[in-house]
């Protein structure tokens, strides 16, 4: 009855009702638990998951207990229907970083880019390849995304054009939420992940290949990516992963001892991503090559700090069957194989009107769905 | 005798004085003019001069029309000898783009890092390239840098090693400083800058090269950069600089239309980097190939929004003078040249101890410095 989202789950996110002040709540079920009206907390009375997330990994699990004794047991509770709701942005995102994690993703992506070069970069195994996004234009779920406009050069143009994507795609991504912060100059190591990471989303990170391809070399993608990040609007507690922990694929070469873990934070997610309703992939997280804890302890190797609202997100999550892609890229092969639908259509990249969501769970507990429809260009 | 901080100047920053709340001060001279306290406006109570930006071109006039008054006309006002102060971060970054508009700068590097095929990519002379950095590890002038660790491969090595970087360096940039916003999918003309745009700061953007050449392949620089990048406490406001405007150095191919500039936006600032106090460079900003405003333009065309608080960086100025180059990596050459030093010693990268001071200027009107010293790496 209560869908994913039973006692065993209680995400974090921020909603509002008709239009009176965004403030912070737990999905229970169909419902959504008013956290300031019940607790009398004012923490929960901001628009933003960030002065609760700040207060570390001993209150989280004070809160978690209270809220669970509550729901649990049938105490007084302010509880509003979800379908009353507006939901927000979950928490005010301070740097964002985007990995690329996934050895099907790197791979596919290397296959068909550099078809007469081994497919892996020399530093892939060694350290997980990431690179800054920007965080102003993380956006929740269900904002629409106009299709970006910018230039972009054909392989067989001499020159460059300007002008709407014709790739537009997306990327099936796992996030996660920085709650502790840390002072610079002090790396975090792996087994100090769930001190510092609050919680997980699922995030589209996406992207314009036609762009990103003719901008990124030599100091990576920009306008190809930093148009709109999708963020699904619960934020799932740490806490209630601990059952979806599962070892990393095996990691050969050995990381050097900074990347090493003492106990495994793979996360066994199911993912899946659908386009107009028709699930086009289901990438399994548990194939992910580096763990969140490994991106967490590279991301500070050299004593860079992290804040409250940091978001890192995985890189597009790829399994090794075709049907378990997470980008349009791979699935249509670079637009040389395309997709059919069941309705009888074939899709390479996105096209206009195009609705795309990602949504994802271990066992009974989900972490909702982020979705974004395509809008026309700007003219 | 107010040596580049006169009527023409009036740069703002946050101080503080024997521990009081941080606030918002204009340097004139060898004082600070007390905002709050002069002008009786909140907004200037606060300890970032991020409220105050966000209002816009009008009121950035209106107030510098007050201050020219006030300390032009000798009315009362509350100063501050600057010896007596604390600088601090004079604003919140929101995101952080670094550029690479130096036609020198991107050359000497493709020289230094591809010596087989063109110097420039195919790219460079379309679009000004760039990236984002990391915003919640800009720092303000004289915070020390600690070394920083990291994964790196020497080229004799076959796999890569973990320690403090071997090739620290610096990076001599100007920082544009966004005021007003502007909303998501709507693009910024290089004709809106001075309406985007509050003002300029000096930027040193440090930077490991060991850990940066192993890292940076595909998606650009990460940990190389992402320790620390230092700017000047003093934001100069555009309107100091408007009679620094010159034409950038003539562009061909002649840039897409978004790119055009119906007016120039080059800037005839003159930089200098100090070793230890000894100078031992003047980049010239007026060689940049991009202007400031084609980067906002660049950075806007995919309708990417701008926040009050964003921070762009030029990318290294360097000139076509082997004495105007602004990073050891290109001042030594890679290592293969050293640089001499007054005192008989030699340098390539930076050793612990160093003490790195970038200064910039516009005729009578002083962008102030930017130091730090480099500590030694964490154990």
């Amino acid at each position: 009855m209560t869908d994913g989202f039973g006692l065993g789950n209680l995400p974090y996110g921020v909603f509002s009702i008709a239009g009176d002040a965004p403030r912070v709540g737990v999905r229970f079920g169909d419902e959504v638990l008013d956290l300031a009206a019940t607790l009398g907390d004012p923490i929960f009375a901001t628009p933003s998951l960030n002065p609760f997330m700040a207060q570390g990994r001993a209150r989280w699990t004070e809160v978690r207990e209270r809220i669970t004794d509550i729901l649990g047991n049938g105490h007084q509770a302010t509880l509003h229907p979800l379908g009353a709701v507006r939901l927000h942005m979950p928490f005010e995102v301070a740097d964002y970083v985007d990995f690329y994690a996934s050895e099907e993703h790197a791979t596919n992506l290397g296959r068909m880019f550099r078809p007469d070069s081994a497919p892996l970069l020399p530093n892939w195994k060694h350290l997980p390849v990431g690179y800054h996004g920007r965080s102003g234009t993380v956006v929740p779920s269900g904002t629409g995304i106009v299709r970006p406009t910018g230039q972009r050069k054909p392989p067989d143009q001499e020159t460059p054009g300007f002008g709407p994507s014709r790739r537009l795609d997306v990327e099936v991504e796992v996030g996660f939420v920085v709650g502790a912060p840390s002072p610079l100059g002090e790396p975090v190591p792996t087994s100090a992940f769930a001190d510092h990471v609050f919680g997980v989303c699922l995030v589209n990170d996406w992207s314009a290949r036609d762009i990103q391809a003719w901008e990124y070399v030599p100091l990576g993608p920009f306008l190809g990516k930093s148009f709109a990040t999708s963020i699904s609007p619960w934020i799932v507690p740490l806490d209630a992963l601990a059952g979806a922990r599962v070892p990393t694929p095996a990691q050969d070469p050995q990381p050097l001892p900074y990347l090493r873990e003492e106990e495994p934070w793979g996360l066994d997610l199911s993912l899946a991503l659908r386009l107009n309703g028709h699930t086009v992939s289901r990438p399994p997280y548990a194939a992910m090559y580096w763990s969140p804890a490994q991106m967490l302890a590279h991301m500070t190797a050299n004593g860079a700090s992290l804040r409250t609202g940091d978001l890192y997100a995985s890189g597009t999550v790829s399994g090794p069957s075709p049907d378990q892609r997470g980008s349009f890229i791979e699935l249509a092969w670079g637009g040389q194989d395309p997709l059919k639908l069941p309705d009888g259509s074939t899709r390479t990249f996105l096209e206009d009107g195009d609705e795309v969501t990602i949504s994802g769970s271990w066992g009974d507990v989900s972490l909702g769905e982020v979705t974004g429809r395509v809008l026309p260009p700007r003219r």
